[in-house]
């Protein structure tokens, strides 16, 4: 019997492109009630920029809030979020590169051995207490430059897989890999020796594949069984609205609980935990459906049995 | 390279559950727009009583407007609709049973076993050119009984396999099954050694899983490279309003031909094909969002990224 480790995303991933504002209250909420499912390590929220992403303006505010017995972890873009982050006690820390130079130039006008360099600097003053994470996005396919070469990909791990980073977090960021993908990826990962406990799968939902490669990667190695995901398969990507988002937990619970793999979740409970976030963001009418919104098939069965 | 054949069912099976009247020149222009992206068989209507399913009334009206060199296969539920599938000329036929007792008692008001045998009685006249296939339900859940035993399964199967029948599609007619389900069964199919190249599965997506499942059938062996899907995930499950229901051919097609396992379909000619179909369900509004509509998140995408 295999334990996997789910990493819950969805205050921080599920909501950052979430346009219908959403109190702290409400946020504090949905993440208690996502801890009371069984999902012991969240990440809540993302010291980013207001102007960039205001529906997480209120980080510092919500951080001082949670349940000390939570493993928060929170995201943080560069220096001044850092700083952001540490001034409310925050010191499990996740920071951003990616594996295609276009998509770091365009978001964030660095090469991408300099964002890597950027990211990574970030980790270097590291706390007892600190647990560290780096995500590494486009490590199949770029939204400007199509596929990444999985030479780019290996040097991108690589470099992180050098540094201090408890965990590197692999991003299908816009939903297009399929199960051989990952299988290739997975094995050249574990060619190059990169411990599998450090890696993390992200997959986005977009094209129905997530689950799948999620069963991909487990068959190549169950000794890396860390999956990220959304309750509710809250968030998406920008690149293509209307797409699912997040592969929904709900879903990634279902079936490895089925198949014997415990997660320490109660699948009744991630469902109903949702739930107040999605009525807030339903409220916004027909006209204004956006990405990934109540897009687990899961959480819809639920709601509309209850109808 | 893996070849995998297809059988698009969403002229019957997703559209059969859908309340808005489909006009049956719509449902041809859909058949036709399907063939041209390079489904060579369709499952194209069932000849069930009208009062059943009013949405199929017009199943001898369309089978001879057809064109003739798509291979379209036709559902019959008993001897008053093989007899009206063969009067208008149809000769590739499939039959229904079920694993699950309790199912077919409550859906046909016979046991398991004379379902069995009624539905092979329909196949006992085999003409020259026919092709017979038989739909086993509910292989993993029972909406009515839950797990159903693998020897339950297994009996059927083995019933089916001994007639003259040249396909045997299992159903996971709830979307409940996981990729450990399917393994287990995929090798009790081996064990019990019946031809892969007769079984075909049908899954649903309600909970996500579909495509996991496809591709743990191909892990136990690609010699059972055949599986049912629908257009746009067309369809769904009566037991779970508002679940998506079959697995999107969209989503099949997308993962497959990108892991080198040719599928002769284009994605682009097949994602357009259901357009007028949906814009005519999705014109009877909000209030009436029913099952698996536009549930093939490649569709949503696509429609989203064209507004």
């Amino acid at each position: 019997m295999t334990a996997v480790r789910i990493r819950e995303v969805g205050p921080r991933d599920g909501l950052q492109n979430e346009a219908t504002p959403i109190p702290t209250e409400t946020k504090l909420a949905f993440i208690r009630a996502l801890m009371d499912s069984g999902l012991p390590e969240i990440e809540v929220t993302s010291f980013v920029s207001p102007k960039w992403v205001p529906q997480l303006a209120d980080a510092a505010e919500l951080v001082p809030q949670l349940p000390p017995e939570l493993r928060a972890w929170v995201l943080v873009p560069n220096a001044k979020g850092l700083e952001r982050a540490r001034a409310v006690g925050a010191y499990r820390i996740a920071v951003l590169t990616a594996a295609s130079s276009a998509f770091t130039e365009r978001n964030l006008n660095m090469t991408r051995d300099e964002a890597t360099a950027t990211a990574l600097s970030l980790l270097a003053e590291r706390g007892p207490n600190d647990a560290q994470r780096v995500y590494v996005s486009t490590v199949f396919d770029c939204p400007y430059a199509g596929r990444v070469p999985l030479a780019d990909v290996l040097a991108t791990v690589r470099a992180v897989a050098a540094s201090s980073a408890d965990e590197i977090s692999l991003g299908d960021t816009i939903g297009t890999a399929t199960p051989g993908d990952v299988r290739e990826l997975a094995q050249a990962l574990l060619r190059e020796g990169i411990a599998p406990q450090r890696i993390w799968w992200h997959f986005h939902d977009t094209r129905g594949t997530a689950l799948a490669n999620v069963y991909e990667a487990l068959h190549v190695s169950s000794d890396w069984a860390g999956f990220d995901s959304s309750a509710a398969g809250l968030g998406g990507c920008p690149y293509a609205p209307g797409a699912a988002g997040n592969l929904a937990t709900e879903d990634l619970v279902y079936a490895l609980e089925r198949d014997g793999m415990a997660t320490g979740v109660n699948l009744d409970r991630l469902a109903r935990a949702s739930e107040p976030i999605l009525a807030q963001l339903l409220r916004t009418g027909p006209g204004s459906t956006g990405s990934g919104r109540a897009s687990s098939r899961v959480q819809r069965a639920i709601l509309a049995a209850e109808r």
